[in-house]
């Protein structure tokens, strides 16, 4: 494939019908106006996106992690070597990971790809790397982290994600993240999508101290000079990106086309969802935000988008860890939406 | 029973040795420290109070509702009429209320009970009424609650709820609240133990318009004008609570000296939590907050206790509901202490 453009899907707006039916039960519910909160808000967007009111119990949730190694890594922007990628592609595969124990709790299943891990991952099933791209990607600071046509394909490549997850019964995508240094693109692509300087963007990842901070604020602020006038939506994923980024931007453009509700996860996951509005901005009435990030760019892009967290337990592992530890709230509000008593059907019982 | 004192068990502290080894294993697991946030608190303190490491999944996670009716009800201190107190009680026990489905979405079960409900509960299973204690209590901006001897008559009943609930496997404990105009005793026990003004702790309940906002104010005001000097634990709560809460009252005394862990709901919960701590302490170790509520008296009290709520949903349901919203953040804990991989087994197998 030797695209370099590439155009947006068409994506329908959720159902207002089924919205309004949803906005009409709660306000039927045995239950004082407006008491279950936020609940009412998040109940009727799946509604919304399920085009049914009262929505359906989650019966697939999934969690899909594209895996990929960053330049920018080699550059001291992680308190983690890039080796670390590839063992916790297999640690997310042997099912012990953070976000593999979360989703087990929580109804949820994983499932990682590795899309462009520097490692050929041996003794790894080959369906774990049949979207695989290449192995890592330029370093942002110096150089673009891609071509378009790579940036094209794996946009395409996260379209065909979703197109198989949709047949494998997939009724709610959470799209994790797995690579040593992804904060650092992720901060550079939500800095020049909201213009913001690099110490507004840049935060500790996984744990930098204050010189690793500092150091990959600088590696941040190289990145945004470099690419300064970018403004093309793809040009920017391909210059600040990484083709894992670009798979999970394609997976979110995709998944609203497709109809699918996305609960977004950390810095990297909601710096994907702000990339995919701004190739397709009716992407984000398909998606709530899980959880808040100590991250100051997922704080800032959360504010352009106009999502609100529905936990803020100050986790910080990727992985799609938090999107998972907000999950529960969207199947209250599901629960909330179908299991309370209707009022007319309490006085007509007593 | 006639007893107008009474004495707190004794409440030892969670494990601290198996909230050590908790501690341990989360810095041993394979995730970078502190990644998993508040998770890692909150599944030390789950393994401190069950005393093992890792805790076992919850097994049989139990929302208990103690129902009454509140003299002040007919103040108007509510949007409601004192009669939705039983039709909620018939509510909770066909599993219609909106506690009764987030309990179902999130594996815990409930049990509504008419404490002192004015209503004989016609047709409701004679179980529900196995601890009834009367019908509705005094109008505490004039007279007392309830006597002593009531009071510690309802403490002792809460201890044999507690240890019901033990024998039929209860391994952590929400107590719900069910009353029109329970909100009203729950904001003045707040301010007389805090020593805070009705301006301060009064809050509009499920729904309360300015003006009624304002003729609540005016009730809790002159409750604590009425039982200004009254500082004795027991006697406080004889005066500004009822039966209903008093019962709550000796569950989480009871529940805490039993070892049992607890999730607190709204401001009626944390009311009757921050009681309990008056008269016994050591209760708080046992505690963790579900939810912040929109009552003005619960961040207060909570924040008296240490406590900060794992959810914040703007709900304001009551039942439990916040609670049982804030429950799946427990389980996170506990999965992520015992699911997740230690890095020496991982680095061992690769």
């Amino acid at each position: 494939m030797t695209d370099t453009t590439w155009t947006a899907p068409a994506i329908a707006a959720p159902s207002a019908q089924a919205r309004a039916a949803a906005e009409e039960r709660f306000a039927g519910l045995a239950t004082p106006p407006g008491a279950l909160g936020r609940l009412g808000d998040i109940g009727a967007w799946v509604a919304a996106c399920q085009g049914q009111c009262p929505p359906t119990p989650l019966q697939r949730p999934r969690v899909v992690v594209p895996a990929g190694d960053h330049g920018v890594a080699a550059s001291g922007v992680s308190a983690f070597p890039p080796a670390i990628t590839a063992a916790m592609v297999r640690g997310i595969h042997a099912g012990g990971a953070g976000v593999s124990a979360l989703a087990g709790a929580h109804g949820a299943s994983v499932r990682v790809l590795d899309i462009s891990v520097d490692d050929d991952l041996e003794g790894i099933p080959a369906e774990v790397k049949a979207h695989k791209l290449g192995r890592g990607c330029g370093s942002i600071d110096r150089e673009d982290a891609m071509g378009l046509a790579e940036t094209t394909e794996a946009l395409q490549v996260g379209a065909a994600i979703v197109a198989e997850e949709r047949t494998a019964g997939c009724d709610l995508l959470i799209v994790g993240d797995l690579g040593i240094g992804n904060t650092t693109p992720s901060a550079a692509l939500i800095a020049s999508i909201l213009d913001l300087p690099a110490e507004r963007v840049t935060g500790r990842g996984t744990g930098l101290d204050d010189e690793g901070l500092s150091r990959k604020t600088g590696v941040v602020r190289a990145a945004l000079t470099r690419t300064e006038g970018v403004t093309d939506p793809l040009a920017r994923l391909a210059s600040l990106g990484s083709p894992d980024i670009a798979v999970a931007v394609g997976m979110y453009v995709a998944a609203a086309a497709s109809g699918l509700p996305i609960v977004l996860d950390g810095v990297i996951s909601v710096a994907e969802a702000l990339v995919a509005h701004t190739l397709a901005p009716g992407v984000t009435d398909w998606m709530v935000a899980g959880h808040r990030s100590p991250e100051p760019a997922q704080s800032l892009a959360l504010d352009h988008l106009g999502l609100v967290p529905l936990v803020d337990l100050d986790m910080r592992l990727g992985e799609g860890s938090g999107a998972v530890a907000g999950l529960p709230v969207v199947q209250s509000a599901i629960a909330a939406l179908r299991d309370v008593a209707l009022l007319a059907d309490v006085m007509g019982g007593a």
